[in-house]
């Protein structure tokens, strides 16, 4: 019997040359698969069903099977390159194989914006963690009662300011940890409680720090705040590894529901390493230890809240979308096998309902002013599901619109992450179309801000007509299999796809925009704040957006970018129960709307396809 | 090479045929560590150092080798056989051998007293935790607010009891059960909560049970309660499988500050499988699930309680005797990974110092009618430690005695459990020795009762002198090599070394009364109730008791054998936050003294050791 015969049978080598990786492919998986199970991240879309092409790779080297159910062969990702492009997530190692990942499929450091996002560096502080030092008095034979006492006993002293934090409960790991920690550190401790439970027993010296995350769907950002002074010592921004699993919600929810056993835990695990790897890598960045962490604060879609915290999705994924929880948890981070303090809680801030959870509720929070200074504002954070608040006359109602993963660079023929070499801006020169990449470097893609300002441009060229269709003939028109598209740059492509894919998805944010203004009875000149929060609406040029007819045409003053506002606010949910508290009201507070089962919404929608 | 020259390296196969049982024996581990892994349960009193002669097996078949650091033989179990008797902790199997194990060395199913002690079988209810049933409305796409605050909204409406359970937050895993259950139940739920904490969710007409369990250093007694009748349905005595790492507190503790990585992990999780075991045994008895349980109360010395709860036992075992932890504790049952309801807690009953725990507490708090009619009562519970409160004048003075495993037939040459065969009457008949079995079997040892019997019935025959010495000739006394010894049936003696460990046992006890009392300057004749709780103090002969000096000679009617209070009083602690209350109070009130360290303790010591 030779190794054809048992192509599965035993463990292969795939080579990754471009990442130095070598691992190993097993048990008939794919390549996929395999990169997933080593943590080599490749772009995949649609949760490895085959569907989203994203995932392409060429093999150079070796042999391989394609999956007998592998739809037709999907057009190259970079037509000017002759290479056989395949599926990752259709083809499986028959030998050895040499491995490369199309650039585009690279999952790349996220451009998430963590930093310079208009809060102050220094947050007021109202922490739900309390810190204080004390000293003991040996225990002796004659003075021998427990531990624990011997540090009540010291805090009842009135050596401390007036308000001194009392002990009522002790978690059960502090309590594990407090003998040996007491006696090294020759019987000075350094506390931390939160409320009247001690949650965490330390040296004298020791940092007292705050993790606060924003687990979006496709990054998570992460922020390290000193819970003493108030102070943002570090950020960071990971990609979700979720996005291996589906880069949309319902890829995600799909695979929980159907997928193998064990697949809630499979994403439950991913998203709690995100916020591990947050606490790790920032804390390694400022010389800390990561259980020198006393309390986390995560905010998220409903989706994230759910899959991180293990809660089922069954119920969320159809109809009528009903949620476990809505209001605000707080669980012990060992639950969730976080590396941080053991007694540390972590705080998932509250849902809206629908898909529209914490994260919306944060960008809520930390726009207050800016949503205040008008009678009728609309907080929107654009994303592959897009969360909207018209917030008029003391009512806030919330929707969530699957504005899907086109205006982030998903789905497009040549979308990719915001990273060098996506083309971001786009305009007219001369009557041909003109590119400008991040990093100046040669174009490889586009990224969402390059999505919108193509369609525009090719409006304002008269490339697409008010239908959508790319017309023919101009200099920067092609067409290949019958489909056109408009060519970018040498081997970035907009095709007559991608123009639908965007028309979708704007039409989806206008429609949800028209809805709740007419549930109040308003039209859209009446909005006097704009409020356009998350990382991506940071970049977005708001005259194409408008060109495009995504946005209604305001006077440009009342467009206020804020950049990642989820972000400020769960930084403002760190350092202040009074801003948790405020967070959960305004969560309370917000009437969901329910579009996708509107009649009105399918009417809207579709006049809202077309360019006016 | 033969597999003589490795002897350790195939796995070999030991044969129980006394309990048709066959394990494997593996990596050189000893006889007695090959038992235990496999859950076969030989007595061990000294954790496996060699020291106590109580693992004794007969290698009828096949090759061992012996420990080279065995001490000489030890004198045979049963002289009546022939047989060579080997301690199963210093012996390796070098061959397939088939092993009889001593009947006094297989750990019987305990004489727990778990019935009738006198508490009522209804108690008093004040629970901790509430249960109720809702019936909630049908999620629709007009009405999709999340599961929990559906809950929420139906308890919220008038329709229960005034005084309903109102949610404040939810514990994860009964957010993560919610959707399913109530689906599967038609909106339907029974609802469990603790203050406000909803910890369970069941379907209804599911039961809501409790599980009081007094955990001893040999026994493990559990009483399942029906939460809302207050009737107990069910009750069960255990061995503590951490008697397989030693009989005595010390011994266990040595193991785990001394012993191999991982030994306290050992020990805990022996703690957490006989309350387990309880709960799944329990409920099984009266069909029931063992998920049923919501809420679990756990009484043990302070000992027990460390090494159930994790928590480091290193400053406990030497001076100054320092707890970590002394009030109650609430953990979360799955932190000890019980099979009970995952949102319910573990109430860890609190200690008062030194080894005196949360058992002593709980027959505190049982015995209290008792204790309060007189003006100075004394309650003492015998075994392996003594724990011994005086009562006078307010004033409550503890303390813990190491009376050592005598007195309950450990370390007594023919000592066994109370098991059948094993003598529990020892008296005269015609001037010579007369006993009395438990099941009237034929006579294999001696259990705590018979000893105290023994030792009593020696000093009355003359047989025993005022310092302890065995006196001959008698038609009793026998001797060999040297020592001398009664002989109370064909192959159960009662040596020189026996006499001398009971008058040590004796003494401790006595010592500590009669120095409590000295601390309140009292004498012995003030005490107007003597409450002897406890499983073993519920059996012994209160004149044996006085006749050896170890209680002192009060009129007979001053004396109450109140039997399993510990367990009685955790039953109470189960059923009602008003005597968890009270338990943490008389714990917080109570004054320990430690004995071991005073000067004036080895003085009245060496009184006591003799008799007067």
């Amino acid at each position: 019997m030779t190794s054809r015969d048992k192509p599965f049978a035993r463990a292969l080598t795939l080579n990754f040359p471009q990442l130095g990786r070598a691992i190993t492919a097993s048990g008939g998986e794919t390549v996929l698969q395999s990169a997933r199970r080593h943590g080599i991240r490749i772009v995949g879309a649609c949760g490895g069903r085959g569907t989203c092409g994203a995932c392409m790779v060429h093999i150079s080297d070796g042999e391989i099977e394609a999956d007998h159910a592998d739809p037709a062969a999907p057009s190259p990702a970079a037509p000017a390159n002759r290479k056989k492009w395949v599926r990752a997530c259709r083809v499986r190692a028959r030998s050895n194989c040499t491995v490369e990942v199309a650039p585009r499929s690279l999952a790349p450091v996220a451009r998430a914006d963590v930093a310079g996002d208009g809060d102050a560096d220094l947050l007021r502080l109202d922490a739900a963690v309390a810190s204080c030092e004390v000293h003991v008095a040996e225990a002796t034979l004659a003075d021998n009662v427990a531990d624990i006492d011997r540090v009540i006993r010291a805090l009842a002293l009135p050596i401390d300011a007036p308000g001194a934090p009392s002990i009522g409960t002790v978690d059960l790991v502090a309590a594990q940890q407090l003998p040996q920690t007491l006696r090294d550190a020759a019987w000075s401790l350094r506390l931390c409680l939160r409320g009247s439970e001690l949650i965490d027993v330390a040296p004298p010296g020791s940092r007292v720090l705050g993790l606060a995350v924003d687990l979006g769907t496709t990054n998570a950002a992460g922020f390290l705040v000193d819970l003493q002074s108030g102070a943002r010592l570090a950020s960071l921004g990971l990609e979700n590894p979720q996005v291996a699993w589906g880069a949309d919600l319902i890829s995600r929810i799909d695979y929980t529901v159907g997928g193998p056993a064990g697949a809630a835990d499979e994403l439950r695990a991913a998203a709690a390493a995100a916020i591990d790897a947050l606490a790790h890598d920032l804390c390694a960045a400022v010389g800390a230890r990561a259980t020198e962490i006393v309390d986390v604060v995560v905010c998220g879609n409903t989706a994230m809240h759910h899959l991180l915290l293990g809660l089922p999705v069954r119920q969320l994924g159809r109809a009528p979308f009903v949620a476990a929880v809505r209001d605000a948890m707080d669980v012990k981070a060992r639950e969730f096998g976080l590396g941080v303090s053991p007694g540390a809680y972590v705080h998932v801030a509250p849902n809206v309902g629908g898909f529209v959870g914490g994260d919306h509720v944060a960008a809520l929070l930390a726009t207050e002013s800016h949503w205040r200074a008008a009678a009728t504002s609309l907080v929107m954070d654009i994303g592959t599901n897009t969360e909207i608040s018209l917030i008029h006359d003391g009512v806030f109602l919330s929707a969530s619109s699957p504005s899907g993963p086109a205006l982030e660079g998903g789905h497009i023929s040549c979308g990719m992450r915001a990273a060098e070499g996506a083309i971001e801006r786009v305009g007219l020169d001369g009557g041909r179309l003109a590119v400008r990449t991040i990093g100046g470097k040669a174009p490889l893609g586009l990224c969402g801000s390059g999505v919108l300002d193509t369609l525009a441009t090719l409006r304002r060229a008269g490339i697409v007509d008010r239908r959508g269709r790319i017309q023919a003939p101009h200099r920067d028109v092609g067409g290949q299999d019958g489909e056109r598209f408009a060519v970018l740059a040498p081997g970035v492509h907009f095709t007559q796809a991608d123009v639908r894919a965007v028309q979708l998805a704007k039409a989806a944010i206008r429609t949800a925009v028209d809805l709740l203004l007419a549930d109040v009875g308003l039209e859209a000149p009446a909005i006097g704040r704009f409020i356009i929060a998350g990382a991506f609406g940071a970049y977005i040029d708001i005259d194409s957006a408008v060109a495009i007819g995504m946005f209604p045409d305001l006077p440009r003053e009342r467009f206020v970018q804020v950049g990642n506002a989820a972000g400020a606010g769960v930084r403002q949910m760190l350092a202040s129960t009074a801003a948790r508290s405020r967070a959960r009201q305004l969560a309370a507070g917000c009437r969901y709307v329910e579009m996708s089962t509107r009649a009105q919404f399918q009417r809207a929608f579709m006049h809202n396809i077309g360019f006016h």
